[in-house]
């Protein structure tokens, strides 16, 4: 069915950022503030308007997962509702990126290098709003908690030491401008991303870091012992051959420093099996040491620190599920706490306290709809919300309501006599059936064909039927309907920009190598190829898992971005313009170029395979040369490359960078592949998975469109369900596309309410887990009071191992 | 305390290869043969020979895990013990070696190389005895069940297939010897190990793969098709540049077949960055394409395999454990129900019968043995055996049973004079002492330190040393006492070696380089500083882990093998004595040993890295070349040389070989250490994991320790318990040597039975599994009657998932 949103409002206006999941394991308010909001429950039905502020903010706080412990006084209250609000918040971003690109017009700068003063005084600027923020913090949030915060501290220490080393590079570069000052404060840079509160999801992942590396420190020391122990059997063994050397003439295992570092690049697996040949050239035998070497260190450290890592993985992530739940629990306990009147023998929330709070987190939405809130929540039907009702109102939140008002596509509206016609219909017919998709997705694969085996000339003939199709949709779907898809936006931006590069080349008449580059957005239509095989069933699943874990890997790329920024830093101030890149015509470059600028590159691995072009010059450069550091594979001769032209010692730079982002981060972003696939996998089998507030939805839902008797139902209105905004074009009413729904009566009707349920298998793993252990708690269950959660030990069994 | 084994008697006399913890998930009886035990159970109480001897064989095949459904007339059981025993065993392990070792004397041979005549008669005589086997089975096993066993069809496959190719070779060598006749059904032999019943753990590992590979195909043809994708835009980008090459001017992208290779290469991270730096020179932007790719491909989709395997590989395990929990229960079942008789109102197993039944599976132990193993099953007393009791059986028999008769070291038998004077007694002391342990640790420490900074000259004081550390421990502990720990024996080998080496060395003179090797002797040493290590509580854990899973690490090695035996008869078929290693110093080689013995290989990258050793002519350097290959690094350039000296096809070989060893098998194998580890770290907090067995006789263990009044014991006997065998040397009585061991009476007495039951921490994960899903599931309960057990569905808690 085809349906168009008037209005598309976001239930919480004032956070315009969409639907980031957010659940914080942080520390959790203590109990004293706690008793604070207890001591300010009266007994009088009369709420102060400051009263339902806080509650609201409460309210607020456990939706968004925010663990700021505030003061509770009402200046404080609107000062924090100020402190987050989006124009504070983007401008942090937005001074966050200024002073992380400030590396590009830094000396060694990418294009334009500024002088440095002009990058000071930008970064002063900076400071100034991240001094500014912090101190709002320190202003609105508890005293005593504040200061307990590491975070908190963190950035503080970061601001003094900028500030410090601006202050040091100034009297440096005055004094001694010659003696190439350093400002060695720009790696700390990338803690104003982890440590602003709002950079929650990076802030976790690096929390997950710091608890795991205790736990698989271990075995990384029994690791490290046994590399020592293997460099020693090879000094043994090989030092003291004479006719073993490495093909380039380099010493071979001479002295236990390089044997340690060509064990450890081995574990690597970077320089097998060349590390090996001399001495299996000299003897067989030899190569059996370093099959137990691989063997042991490789394949069995490696595998466990990968297992260490799962396994604290998991635990931690299980942890904070239960901490951020417990939280929010907390949170609204407290606001109920605020709110509640005596009815009767017990303690509710009446209609209008209700009314009077949902008009601060909801100030825009009508009064009926607030109504209709209200009566999902309420599920007794007594007009009155008891505790266990209200600690829903989070989830019930996160649901999207918008108003349904107009289901005619422009086309229909403007013209409706053209639209209607006899021809109209059975083009739109045509379009909406099976066949339709099914040739143009036939045409692809064409297409595909085409581009592999280099039959250009087609082109001009898929564009033109490529369009066509666009067009089609576009009639048939109205341009609402038609651009709610993801494939046909999709598509619009590759055929159009395709078209658009046709044109320009058509008209400057040359196909000019500047021009290939357009080639690949008709290359990228072959990636419609893509939706072919998601809508096959088997590959539902993993397609749906990629597309779930997305955000959450855009998280590990922040974490990676942190350590990337770092080592670039560092790695520009000591490597930089060290190597250069000219080419490597030997021949007719000037002395000066030869040998990427360095002469002392002569003859070395690095050169020979010309590498120049990886070098710390500017910052992008630094990062693509730490992203192939990352795949580890010839690191040791990029490594190599730099130890040359500086000294072994940087030999020190490249083993940290492994340790820390190949080692440590990227096992537990294979940890957190892992463990979301799993669970993808186990929660898919769960048969009922679904908030209270959901199946209530639903509830309602199916029964007013059933039966269209209701008592709060308002005039015109009508409630209806969207399962799912995606795929309803000619496509949806063929089974396989939406096996997971459940039916849901066509409502058809002009007008009403529309709740945008999220489809289970579109839901994030940490919802679902969310939702699961909020199930199996009991309602009034707000968990143990000391911070640190440890489950009840519960018998194992073969399900639970 | 140090004790001495008169007589180590193991408990079941037929089976003498020690504890392999034998389960089997394979095809369970059906319930056709189970209802032909129960006809047999008549209701006298006098039983048959036959009988006894049926029930005997069940509890054995229960107590070993095999699975075979023979047939239980009374020759048949007998012919099914005589398929069992040892001697034939032994021999099937003899002839697959014989059968699989003639790839070292068939041409190309690794050194002599027999007539083929010689290894095919050696075939034909392994072949003859594979058919005996496999019409003993045929003649045991009940018609039905044999017929539909794929291992059974597999087998006589092979042999047909087998007898039909050396027709072939003979007539074909007879024929056309000059067209290098092939013999193809070389590569199946490793079947043989796979599928003849009693390769149980390797057929497992080998049913998980088969079982896991459909599960992950999904995930494989998604990922296939991103990279035929991306092979796509990468011809779109590149292939049109014609400035784009690689260093040594090999096309770059220019056709489609190359640019899948190129990328599945880059997949393995082995060209990385090799293959970007033509394309990143011309452009930097071309960068983003290989790191989209690099993310893509190898960081979500290889991690999504990982968790496929691994999720499978869970799901299998619990599986097998499930089944072979039920397949014992349901064998001891049959046992009981030929064994019973009515006494009272229920059915037991009386005190005679029992008695005949022991002499049958356990014909070596004495009477009061037997009736000291009745008391520990019949909990309650009254001298029969109950249903429930009886199922504990196999349990008991997995402990071993000794008889104690001397506790004092061999000198104190002979000179106890001299053995028990004041000094002696004073050096015992001294070598019982913490002190004494850490010195020697300490020197240990100190000699790493010498080896590694090349001081030779102190070796012959070490040597001394140790030497002196080993004759004071023997000394002090008597031979015996000695010899039963690992570390002490691990110290004889290495010093003694050390030496006897010192001597040979000092009676020739030189320090020649034939004799370096042996300097490796005394860096072993050093490995005695894992010991050191494995004493640090903290470290425990990982290194029981190892030591746990090495066994299980073994059956992987047995599934490489399969895999490396098969692929190198092939590659030595198709590229053997392509490639020679003749060294690299190419003026002074006769012109056809240049360039490793083939001209095509002039100026390839695998002559210039020197690779010419890797090749596959005979199979220990076939072997050689497999493993680098698995080790992935490289892989593409060693590729390449034996495409070069055959055709393209050749990567095929490369391709299937990284498939299946490299993303199937060895992900398996990290799911696999990845599943013990967290099994081992789970399990280590569950607070009991013991049979019930075990938790009796320990509680009558204890009982006549400390008060010796009790009906069964014989006159002079006492039980004792051995909780763990290992260790009780001069460190015994130091708390964090056995921190998880209960507190046991010490038993000075010179004469009794004993226990040996296993230290917790050192059982592997496999049976604690056993034993958890033992105690979770009902005495009674038999399991489902289908083969495939799904487990009941419970509702999914976050600690379950």
């Amino acid at each position: 069915m085809t349906t168009t949103k008037k209005d598309v409002q976001f239930i919480n206006i004032s956070e315009t950022e969409g639907g980031e999941s957010s659940t914080d394991g942080e520390k959790e308010e203590n109990g004293k503030s706690k008793k604070n909001g207890d001591i300010k429950t009266q007994e009088s039905s009369e709420k102060t308007d400051a009263q339902i502020l806080l509650a609201a903010t409460l309210v607020l706080d456990a939706k968004r997962g925010r663990n700021i412990n505030f003061k509770t006084e009402e200046k404080f209250v609107r000062s924090y509702l100020f402190y987050h609000s989006w124009y504070l918040r983007w401008g942090l971003y937005a001074f966050i990126t200024l002073d992380l690109s400030l590396a590009f017009i830094e000396k060694p700068a990418v294009s334009f290098e500024a002088p440095y003063w002009a990058t000071i005084l930008l970064e002063i600027l900076c400071l100034v709003f991240f001094v500014f923020r912090f101190c709002h913090a320190a202003y609105v949030e508890q005293t005593s908690s504040f200061w307990k915060d590491t975070k908190h501290l963190i950035v503080l220490g970061t601001i003094i030491l900028t500030v410090l080393d601006i202050i040091c590079y100034i009297i440096w570069s005055q004094v001694a401008p010659d003696t190439n000052p350093v400002r060695w404060s720009r790696p700390l840079r990338p803690l104003f991303i982890i440590n602003f509160s709002d950079g929650k999801q990076v802030r976790r992942a690096f929390r997950n870091i710091r608890r795991t590396v205790p736990e698989i420190m271990n075995v990384l020391i029994l690791f490290f012992l046994s590399v020592l122990l293997f460099a020693l059997l090879a000094l043994k063994l090989f030092s003291k051959r004479s006719s073993l050397e490495y093909p380039n003439g380099d010493p071979y295992f001479k002295n236990y420093w390089d044997c340690i570092w060509d064990l450890y690049v081995l574990v690597t697996t970077a320089n097998n099996p060349d590390v090996m040949m001399p001495a299996y050239d000299y003897s067989n035998w030899f190569a059996l040491f370093f099959i137990a070497y691989v063997i042991v260190c490789l394949y069995i450290f490696m595998s466990i620190v990968l297992a260490a890592i799962y396994n604290n993985y998991k635990k931690n992530l299980k942890n904070e599920i239960r901490t951020s739940v417990y939280s929010k629990r907390r949170k609204l306990n407290r606001a109920f706490e605020i709110l509640k009147d005596k009815v009767g023998s017990q303690y509710v929330i009446t209609q209008e306290t209700w009314n009077r709070l949902m008009k601060k987190i909801l100030p825009t939405k009508s009064q009926q709809q607030l109504d209709l809130l209200l009566r999902i929540l309420d599920s007794d039907g007594d007009n009155v919300l008891k505790k266990t009702q209200f600690i829903n109102l989070s989830d019930l939140l996160h649901v999207e309501l918008t108003e349904v008002t107009d289901r005619q596509t422009f086309l229909e509206h403007k013209i409706p006599s053209i639209y209607n016609h006899k021809v109209s219909k059975a083009i739109r017919w045509l379009v909406r059936t099976r066949g339709f998709r099914w040739s143009f997705d036939f045409l692809i694969f064409v297409n595909a064909f085409f581009i592999a085996f280099d039959l250009d000339d087609a082109d001009m003939f898929f564009l033109i039927f490529f369009s066509l199709e666009i067009l089609l949709k576009l009639y048939t779907f109205g341009p609402k309907g038609f651009i709610t898809r993801f494939w046909n936006v999709f598509d619009v931006l590759v055929i159009g920009s395709a078209v658009l590069a046709s044109i320009v080349e058509i008209s400057i008449g040359a196909s000019s190598e500047e021009f290939r580059t357009l080639d690949v957005l008709l290359v990228l239509r072959v990636m419609r190829l893509i939706k072919l095989f998601g809508s096959i069933q088997r590959f539902k699943v993993i397609i749906m898992t990629i597309v779930n874990i997305g955000p959450s890997i855009l998280t590990y790329g922040g974490v990676i971005f942190v350590f990337y920024y770092f080592y670039a830093i560092i790695g520009m101030e000591v490597f930089g313009n060290k190597i250069h890149f000219y080419g490597y015509n030997g021949t007719d470059l000037d002395p000066l170029k030869k040998h990427c600028g360095n002469p002392k590159l002569e003859n070395s691995n690095f050169y020979n395979n010309h590498y120049c072009n990886n070098n710390f010059n500017n910052i992008l450069k630094a990062f693509v040369v730490l992203f192939e550091l990352t795949v580890v594979n010839q690191w040791h001769v990029l490594s190599s490359g730099f130890v040359i032209v500086t000294h072994k010692a940087a030999r020190v730079y490249f083993f940290c960078f492994h340790l820390t982002c190949v080692v440590i981060v990227l096992n537990i972003f294979t940890a957190f592949i892992l463990e979301a696939f799993i669970l993808e996998y186990s929660l898919q089998k769960q048969p009922r998975l679904e908030s209270v507030v959901e199946a209530k939805i639903k509830e309602l839902g199916l029964g007013i469109g059933l039966k269209p008797v209701t008592p709060v139902k308002p005039k015109n209105d009508t409630i209806e369900l969207v399962e799912n905004e995606e795929e309803p074009d000619g496509i949806s009413n063929e089974p396989e596309d939406d096996s997971d729904t459940e039916s849901i009566p066509d409502l058809s009707l002009e007008q009403g309410l529309r709740f945008h349920l999220k489809k289970r298998s579109r839901k994030k793993v940490e919802v679902l887990l969310h939702q699961m252990f909020e199930g199996e708690i009991d309602a009034e269950d707000e968990g143990p009071e000391n911070e640190d959660y440890e489950p009840r030990k519960r018998r194992l069994t073969l399900e639970t191992v």
